[in-house]
């Protein structure tokens, strides 16, 4: 099933015309003709049947009627959908790593992704970079919100420094209004009691923060620093991943852990 | 780290020359000079350490001197590899998606990756393409492990119908000698109850078979058949997930799972 996310523009008009790059997926990429019909989510999360009236040589205006989609989704499949937030503090990697990471965080539905600055990143993270970074990066999160229909709305989040991640957590997590816990993911052994995910999680519904480090892993301090700010280290009992395998093994072994009927 | 899987030749002499495509690796991708050190893996799992000897034109000379590397490892972070086995039972998708399967499903140590042939594939599955998929998938696990240093030695299984599923699941972990449990992932209701991964491995500790669909899921008598062998039918409660994204999420939390210290 295809999503198509309207642009923060569209405002509930009974039609819209679309140019540019939204043009380009609808006729283009999707190849679709008039009369065919899509299914749009507008910014603030709602349902809307498209259906397209007319396409130029360079627009495409859609008729836009309020759709009982994600009603329906949810009536059919009513405990298959994420309950709770997970939010990702993802290290930046090298190269294109992140991209990975945003677009799988997306798909699993991850309400949040904030890119953080730790002592060992070697990504280039000059100043001037930050605005298309962060451009690509919702291009990716529309990208993998129509490819798979996720119902929830991912955010990106702007470049923080790793000592800013707890109050970042805080406040984003405050606003969810449920429990709250943030994870480091620590591979290093360290003095203090490391537990696996299984073992911090036992019991908890609420808003998950995992952070997860660059290549070369956090600095002692770092993890001091989270640990006194609340954050438990984690240990993941597998093999060494690659740290964007890490972020996608991490984000689906916790959904999947707090979105159990059991009490575990 | 870096892995070197060393030809099934190998057989524990004192220098070992290689050529070809293991050639290319170390002296091309590895960019290593004679005197350069590397830690290899053989056959059976034994690590050796290799110091480069001499390059030739077209082969690398190398000594080979068995390690107690993997004995190091398992000191230093005595409970940080997986210790259960788990089998991947892959539907084949469409595409090159398989070959992301195969190297994550790697990387994360997984025994076994089985293709599977069932009613949904739209994979081209012709019988002269059997000899050269498999060509790849062996030199994407080879990468795979030299990439992540996994120490679990994954195989690449041939390609089995469905119906045959649970005959080589039965096979296959006998083997291991600890309990084993089937699972497959199934995103629509069932009239019979369908529980999610943590419900279904609550307390479970030993080989977990996990059968993954291709795009357009099982059909209905192809989970009847699974379920009436034993096989349990379990839901991901997540968005709609690709279907190498799903297998991916599914090892990682069978995994995350089976290897707690908790009794969960």
């Amino acid at each position: 099933m295809r999503l198509f996310l309207l642009p923060k523009e569209f405002n509930g008009t009974d039609t819209i015309t679309l140019t540019g790059k939204n043009f380009n997926y609808i006729v283009k990429v999707l190849r679709l003709k008039e009369n065919a019909s899509l299914t749009g989510r507008d910014a603030a999360g709602n349902a809307w049947n498209l259906t397209i009236l007319h396409i130029g040589k360079a627009s495409v205006t859609l008729s836009a009627v309020r759709d009982a989609f994600a009603k329906e989704r949810t009536d059919a499949l009513p405990e298959n959908r994420p309950r709770h937030n997970i939010i990702l503090y993802q290290c930046l990697p090298k190269g294109r790593k992140m991209d990975e990471i945003v677009k799988r965080g997306t798909e699993i539905g991850v309400c949040a992704i904030v890119p953080v600055k730790s002592g060992n990143c070697i990504a280039n993270l000059e100043e001037n970079r930050a605005e298309s970074r962060s451009e690509r990066y919702e291009a990716l999160i529309k990208e993998a919100v129509e490819q798979s229909g996720s119902l929830v709305p991912t955010r990106i989040g702007n470049l923080i420094d790793i000592k800013d991640v707890s109050s970042d957590f805080k406040k984003r997590s405050e606003a969810f209004g449920e429990p709250a816990i943030g994870l480091i993911l620590h591979q290093c052994s360290l003095k203090e009691d490391q537990r696996d995910l299984v073992s911090v999680l036992k019991g908890f519904k609420g808003t998950v923060g995992v952070l997860v480090g660059p290549e070369g892993g956090f600095t002692d301090s770092e993890c001091s620093l989270l640990m006194q700010e609340g954050f438990k280290p984690v240990l993941l009992r597998t093999n060494i991943l690659r740290c964007e395998t890490a972020a996608i093994y991490a984000l689906s072994a916790v959904q999947a852990l707090i979105e159990t009927s059991e009490d575990n």
